[in-house]
């Protein structure tokens, strides 16, 4: 995209993006939830259920849709590790085009495959994500392929900007949409969508604590550049926000907000148990937000968008291991023992009779107080941070030592 | 549902059916899955994102709206630790009239809260669910409730057949519906009204080889009671069939098979992966049936019922933990060292130079055949069989040796 280039995002671009999308994508249906946010009248705009399990392949596929013929017989070429590539991999595929997409080598082996599924040849570049997109753009000019960026192009936001004309042509009345941002690719598309044809439809956006790219160049009235990002969303750890998309969330934007990691981990959990649904890191940020109360939406009617799914299951078990502790329902303690017998059976007895549910036992010598001292770790399942409390209060009143 | 009680069933009750339920349930629309089951066109009907996490909300809802004034004026009672006690609670909150649901003491604190948040009285019993069942009829004959089988009756089959209405209208030319069977209510429903409207249609019933009551009654003609049943798919963990359930399954239905347990956790995991969605085990069998292909299924149009989506976390991290190691994914070594100095700098050199990645490590002596001999214990995330074959295989070639 250009400079100036904001001005060619039309609100007839998205509304053509929704004519070529159809058939590509699926227009995915708003979900009320209930009992994630009791204050409000929540619903979920489910990109996870997408095609590819993320919003992304909407902006990838329009862009690619209006290249010229000549553009399409050279290919496109990408950088991304993730829902991008899967996006783009499809999207050429669609339309019949070759795609090359540039991942660094340590990427992990289920996206690379994924990649792979979906049509794109793949390109493994020694290094990190930077050596890669740098590998990508000399062979954009090698040899003659269209780069398409994840979000900084008018017909990428035009893409994203379909997901507001699914949500106010299905919901009627809705007050505010809460949206996950990353470098501002699908809040852009959606604000300015929105603010077009329902101007008092808030527009919140939602960054993670450990990437607030957006968030702090908006605040600080310029583009800046994060020197390094640490979140378990990583599909919106993104260090710097495009020009034009830092110009749209500025103009059409009306808060943004900053959740935290433990926030996150917590929305994704919520979306397990009340909606059955999987979301990645980002695709929760927006959820977080609503159930931690980052923008005043009580009483109101509020569309939260769950931008994709593509999480991998090994990181899935460790958030929800991390929710249910966050929740009190999963606890470690650590207890100091004299070294003698039954002391084990004791401490057996008094979780039992409190009903807790012993899930593991490491027992240890180590540099205790006393010679002949040692460590005991208690996992186990509760109920909650009273249960809790009611454990180890009783641990403590029976003379354990409790670390 | 009386003796002959089956005759009473009619293609009507499940159209009136639909349409007492409009407004109480969701109606859950078809998802085509690609990628879990590659040689068939799969179509997954998400009863696990209905009201309540499971379609058992639909038979209860429908009985609960056909009962007399009177009877509603004394109000419900079931017996249930799960979807039937939630679908109770619901339905009859809808109607505005009392439940009460009986649980064995036992329950989990998250069901019990469950239930009570859809409006119902709660009464535990002590003991296991028979008592609780027998405590359910006592207080039926001394208080006058009625009470909502979970099954075995001709309105809650009537409700749960108006899912096969709701596929047969949104996809044409299906050659095949694939059902989870426990007590058999949802598979009656289903195959009754398929065989109506669609006979070519087949209707394929699944169980689980840790508790196939159906399987073998069918099997062996006449309703038969197992001594125990032990699954994970506890929806589906059913002693003995309905004596309707029973007859409707065998005149309807076209063929029954079963799953294992591990064959579910799999199917639980793949709908994680592809669909972005949460099963429970018994929600998952079906899929398992396809994914397995347990039935004739090749290049056929088919649709698998998820029936629920409640699964508690816990056992939703011990089911991906079991489905990351029965496809590969995460692996646990145990290696005996003689105890010197070195050993595990060199395994680590050797996992991590094969592209493993480790995730635990425990070392202890133990009965070696060395005195100076331990054990060690390495866990790891592979990417597949061939690659804990590539490493193990190069660990032995090194001179360590497995246990």
């Amino acid at each position: 995209m250009e400079k100036g280039g904001k001005k060619m995002l039309t609100l007839d671009k998205v509304f053509e993006a929704q004519t070529v999308l159809k058939g590509i994508i699926r227009e995915t249906n708003a979900v009320r939830s209930y009992g994630i946010a009791p204050d409000c009248e929540l619903y979920l705009k489910p990109e996870n259920l997408q095609i590819t399990g993320s919003f992304k392949v909407r902006g990838s596929a329009y862009k690619i849709a209006m290249l010229s013929e000549e553009e399409k017989a050279r290919g496109v070429i990408a950088c991304s590790a993730g829902n991008h590539a899967q996006g783009v991999a499809l999207a050429a595929a669609k339309n019949g085009i070759r795609s090359l997409i540039c991942l660094p080598d340590s990427a992990p082996i289920s996206k690379v495959e994924a990649t792979k599924g979906f049509g794109a040849e793949v390109c493994l570049v020694e290094g990190c994500y930077d050596d890669a997109y740098a590998k990508a753009l000399e062979l954009k000019e090698q040899e003659g392929y269209t780069f398409v960026h994840p979000f900084d192009d008018e017909n990428v936001i035009a893409g994203q900007g379909t997901i507001a004309l699914e949500i106010l042509n299905e919901l009627d009345n809705i007050d505010a949409i809460v949206v996950p941002v990353g470098g501002g690719g699908l809040i852009s598309g959606i604000a300015y969508t929105v603010k077009q044809i329902r101007p008092a439809v808030k527009v919140y956006g939602v960054q993670v604590s450990g990437a607030p790219s957006m968030y702090n160049s908006v605040q600080h009235g310029a583009v800046e550049c994060l020197p390094s990002v640490s979140t378990i969303a990583d599909g919106i750890a993104v260090k710097q926000p495009g020009e034009n998309t830092y110009a749209l969330v500025s103009e059409y934007v009306d808060e943004l907000a900053l959740v935290t990691d433990d926030e996150v981990a917590s929305a994704i959990l919520a979306l397990i148990e009340k909606q059955k649904m999987i979301a990645e890191g980002a695709g929760a940020a927006a959820v977080a937000a609503v159930m931690f109360r980052k923008f005043d939406l009580a009483g109101k009617r509020v569309v939260a968008v769950v931008s994709g799914g593509n999480i991998d299951v090994t990181s899935l078990s460790r958030v929800i291991d991390r929710g249910l502790r966050n929740s009190g329902r999963s606890t470690s303690l650590l207890i100091e023992l004299i070294d003698k017998p039954g002391q084990l059976k004791e401490i057996s007895r008094i979780i039992a009779d409190c009903g807790g549910n012993v899930t593991g036992v490491h027992y240890e010598k180590g540099h205790t107080e006393s010679v002949n001292g040692c460590f005991l770790r208690i996992e186990m399942e509760t109920r909650d941070y009273e249960h809790v409390h009611q454990i180890t209060q009783t641990l403590q009143n029976e003379g354990f030592k409790l670390l």
